[in-house]
């Protein structure tokens, strides 16, 4: 799997997933153009591609208006489509702007790339939350798609034109139904952006940690590393028979099991107290993936621990701090 | 069931089901408001409601903007969510019209309603196009979604946000997936709309019918008035234990039997040719729906031959064909 030489697209470059596999493909050789508009609140970080920032190309630009900058991305052969609004809250309070930025500038850009880039590979950033509240665990590609939240519906839907636009030819796009993920260029500093976020910025600042209920329900953290790995085995591949495939951790753990591990990274506690109002609602309980399928299909697995991959996340963190906490956000 | 002396607001209200909906509530005493914006292709037709026209309140507004209409619509108690672009040629030429027309104002029109009426009863229809290829025949609501165009994904996700929305207790919809639909008021002078629309134009101008393929495949035509029907049944309805259901019609024809009888009526003949380029993509082969859920829930089953039900339509349409198809679009 090589991608030196290669011209690969990163939407939401700056973002956490999307900033990562640019570090990673640059530093591989390919030729990275990232286009990411720094939305507030989706978590582009500009420090994020600090590493490889003068071997990339930016364009500063929403997805939606690719059109403008045709002959930036005339010739990409892979696009890792990782630009969204992950925030299951912030959809919930502002259901129009979740549309924009997951579904409508989603629409927009592809109908852009399939004349642009014409049959381009394409890997899309899905989620888990699609699946909404599991029937049965582990979670397999066959359970139905039933999202409790607005981001699921949305999310599902720029899911849907990448199947549609991949069944008529038009592109060719494998959606990544990712779950939890953690690792270094993260968005520690919005809230929002879910409770493994929380528990690292705890743990960084010293703090302790808050779990909604009693922590037992469970996830399956995969550490950002895995993510970028089966990222680019994906991107390597064409015209697989299912477009639609589950990446998830390698272990299940409790919230309360995560929150220990941090706080004793820390030096903090673990503190638990009742939902508050409106994240009851788009609570999902236990979550876990069968990565069976995709294991099969890609050969891919995921290989790092959750305490190796918080210590390592920590240590990139307490690295670069001033980059994602600075001081005046803290408390 | 009776809806007299009832406040009940009808979304695309001027278009065919809307209408027929508002002409029938008229008669039976409810206090209707229509709200419609008559987009151009949706089918809007002010001619629709002139049997009841001084009895009822015409809000000419995006269904999206009736926050602005707020007065007008407090102590709604059932709302006929009838509004949206059906056409699935439409929604593939344009695409992002087809976003705006079925999902963002969709949106914005649901975020009004939840609050100006909150926990109102409303009915939404959605399409057999959110199942896209059936995978087995009659197709029953457990089938998979799988839409292949544009259309499909739209409705599929409006549908989504009506039971996103009933789940946290904020309206309570029933979303009614509807197959082929004819009868008085469709609009036949938009080509777009549907392969029934134009055997009934042909038929009604005494010219050749078209049909695509060899015409073999089925569908399972449901004459409007049964559409109204169990509209209305599932209105006075609260709460259901589930919140999606098929409707669809007494028998599966095939194209070619509908076309015949159909040109019969109207002396002419039928002419079979291959598929167009584009219309390939989004054919479904054949369809029917399996009505025992709907029967059970709701005790609602269709009534009307597509032999009686197309001769009502002809009777329909010949009263009134300057109002359907003036002389200038004929040819």
């Amino acid at each position: 799997m090589s991608y030196s030489g290669k011209r690969v697209l990163v939407t939401g470059g700056l973002g956490f997933i999307g900033s990562n596999l640019a570090v990673r493909l640059a530093r591989d050789g390919a030729i990275v153009t990232v286009v990411d508009s720094a939305v507030p609140g989706c978590g582009a970080n500009e420090f994020n591609l600090a590493p490889v920032r003068s071997q990339i190309t930016w364009i500063n630009s929403a997805i939606g208006d690719l059109d403008r900058h045709r002959t930036a991305i005339e010739g990409t052969g892979i696009v890792f489509n990782m630009a969204g609004e992950i925030s299951h809250i912030n959809s919930m309070r502002d259901p129009v702007r979740d549309l924009e930025l997951n579904t409508a500038e989603q629409l927009r850009f592809l109908l852009a790339l399939r004349q642009i880039c014409p049959g381009v590979r394409v890997i899309y950033a899905s989620t888990r939350q699609v699946y909404g509240v599991p029937q049965y665990l582990p979670i397999n590609e066959i359970h139905p798609v039933n999202p409790i939240d607005f981001n699921g519906i949305h999310k599902h839907a720029a899911a849907s034109y990448h199947r549609l636009l991949t069944a008529n030819g038009e592109i060719d796009a494998t959606i990544l139904r990712l779950t939890n993920i953690y690792g270094p260029r993260m968005a520690l500093n919005i809230p929002e952006q879910g409770v493994l976020g929380h528990f690292f910025r705890r743990a960084l600042l010293g703090e302790d940690m808050e779990i909604f209920g009693d922590g037992r329900q469970f996830r399956d953290p995969v550490y950002i590393d895995d993510i970028v790995e089966v990222c680019l085995i994906a991107g390597t591949r064409s015209r697989l028979p299912s477009n639609t495939m589950n990446a998830g951790g390698i272990e299940a753990l409790s919230l309360a099991a995560m929150a220990e591990i941090l706080a004793n990274e820390g030096g903090s506690r673990v503190r638990y107290r009742p939902f508050p109002e409106g994240h009851k609602a788009i609570d999902i309980g236990s979550f876990s993936t069968d990565n069976s399928f995709i294991r099969e299909q890609l050969g891919w697995q995921p290989k790092v621990s959750f305490s190796d991959g918080a210590h390592r996340t920590l240590a990139y963190f307490r690295e670069h701090r001033e980059h994602y906490l600075p001081r005046t956000t803290s408390r």
